[in-house]
């Protein structure tokens, strides 16, 4: 299997959520109100979804979605980036097709003239960074194993995927197939945690899945100690690490940490003056990563990459980088 | 006639257009490659509009609309502030009516059910920080007569409205019923010039209705050179001056000029150490501005609260206030 692209093909397929985001600043209060779990990502149906927009203060709306923020993000650092995912086509989900193309990602995006709405995440930023999420999948639920494009999919030196798909159960079918497509033709496969509440709900099948189709896990330290049930991250790292599995787990402001065949390298974080929302913080670690894992790079290059690609995620409201990534890059020569 | 609220009643009713923006970040060349004119706003068509989207950067959604915009300002000092416009029904509608409400305008919106959808705004924020905005009206630009509640019009201490509004034929109807219901009911009437070419396309027509229906006045420099047809400022000054309405004159870091019965206050601007978009900065001026008119604040007062609300807007994407400016308020004190 060969992380490397085909002079024809992508660096990275990402398979997931296409969710367009409603950014609003909130209190702390304002979460504890709606008792919300500060940090966390909570599904909702779309009354609850409309019932909290009406409590919400004014907001900002941009495209989202964890997997295709780390395409955009690679597509930024100047790395061929493929989108696997679903919308309505409604005007959002317009909104969501114009700005992952105009970002430079190649789509297959299936665009559904009839069901649910085009997914909406309410993102409430307190006055801390941290972000709490509240998602409506709509369309992008329905995202099933029809819609993907084998072919496509075989394209990407590696094929990414978010934990959070595994919320709606056509998707996982979905991202079965995906994986298998993927391996099929020689690829490596990825995938994110996605969020310590989305681990507890599938922790068998998420160990299963890595144990029989991931070659690459991302997880922050909170999502992998869900996943083994610990509170110890080195008790984690070394139950992880007994797995054939390459592992790149964020660790906010102490760095990362990657670890593979009983290796393990520390990376720094970057430090960030003024953090300002930490959305997306997660994906973007993950652009630059693969940006380095798809051109052979060290895993401590890896890693430093993508904490600066974090680092400059955090430092504005939104989850999609507002520069060219690609600027970052001069930094982390080895 | 009064400028200071009933107890129930509002300080301001703006009618204006509902518009959502699209804010992206170009280059120059983008502005020229596309023949459009820096600085101005042009009307499109929706085929328009979506080509020029097409080519567009990444973008983020955020509720404009210039005075909308104005009575989000209000609000956002702590005014009472009333809207009258209309929306189609439809997401970004929804998005519109959701952020006016939350920032605590009072809205009196035509929610259309069929017809064209809500308007937007598409704004390209240069390197300069200038904007340059292409507007597909859609069912703002269907805001008639029949959509004026004159009761709620006239609630208001001033009725603000947009000279953009001339560009829709129903709505010059609609503002012309409203100012009719302000002035029956004792109110005072405010108007905007808005932009240059607004200016050309309708000066006549704005000098008639300035002269029978408008007590105030706001403008920038470019636009009441444009309704003078002179290129010294001064001599505009003392055109304008010769009507009896009070006028407020925006001259971006030169601050502003406000004149009426043969007296002038010069007004300084609030230094931005670094300015991001413009977008607003007018709109946000005369929040500021009303704000203290309908408290009875002297001239000079009122211009430099508007002064601070513009640098608050120009210190970032988007056209409405991130901050409460009603903690602004105290560094106006007389």
């Amino acid at each position: 299997m060969s992380a490397q692209a085909d002079s024809s093909g992508l660096d990275v397929v990402a398979v997931g959520s296409a969710i367009v985001d409603v950014l609003a600043t909130t209190s702390d209060e304002f979460i504890d109100d709606h008792r919300l779990v500060k940090g966390s990502m909570a599904l909702v149906d779309l009354a609850e979804s409309d019932a909290l927009y009406g409590d919400l203060p004014p907001g900002v709306e941009a495209s989202g979605g964890s997997a295709a923020n780390t395409a955009a993000g690679l597509a930024s650092l100047g790395g061929r980036a493929g989108f696997v995912g679903k919308v309505r086509l409604d005007q959002l989900g317009k909104v969501f097709a114009h700005d992952i193309a105009a970002v430079g990602v190649t789509t297959s995006l299936t665009e559904a003239t009839e069901g649910p709405a085009t997914a909406r995440c309410l993102v409430m930023v307190t006055p801390d960074a941290e972000r709490t999420m509240c998602t409506y999948l709509g369309a992008a639920g329905t995202l099933e194993a029809d819609d993907i494009d084998e072919a496509f999919v075989a394209s990407g030196a590696v094929v990414y995927a978010e934990g959070y798909l595994w919320d709606a159960p056509p998707a996982k079918a979905a991202l079965v197939r995906a994986f298998d497509a993927a391996h099929a033709a020689g690829r490596r496969t990825a995938f994110t945690l996605s969020d310590p509440f989305c681990v507890d709900r599938f922790r068998d099948e998420f160990l299963t899945l890595i144990d029989d189709r991931v070659d690459l896990v991302f997880a922050n330290r909170h999502e992998l100690c869900s996943l083994f049930e610990v509170d110890d991250l080195d008790v984690a790292i070394d139950r992880a690490g007994a797995l054939s599995t390459t592992w790149a787990v964020t660790c906010s402001e102490d760095g990362s940490v990657v670890f593979a065949g009983g290796e393990r390298f520390d990376v720094p974080a970057v430090p960030v003056s003024n953090v300002v929302d930490t959305t997306g913080a997660g994906d973007l670690y993950a652009s630059g990563f693969l940006f380095g894992y798809t051109r052979g790079w060290s895993f401590t290059r890896c890693g430093r990459l993508g904490s600066l690609a974090a680092a400059e995620v955090i430092s504005h409201i939104g989850a999609r980088p507002q520069i060219e990534l690609a600027e970052l890059i001069g930094a982390v020569e080895d």
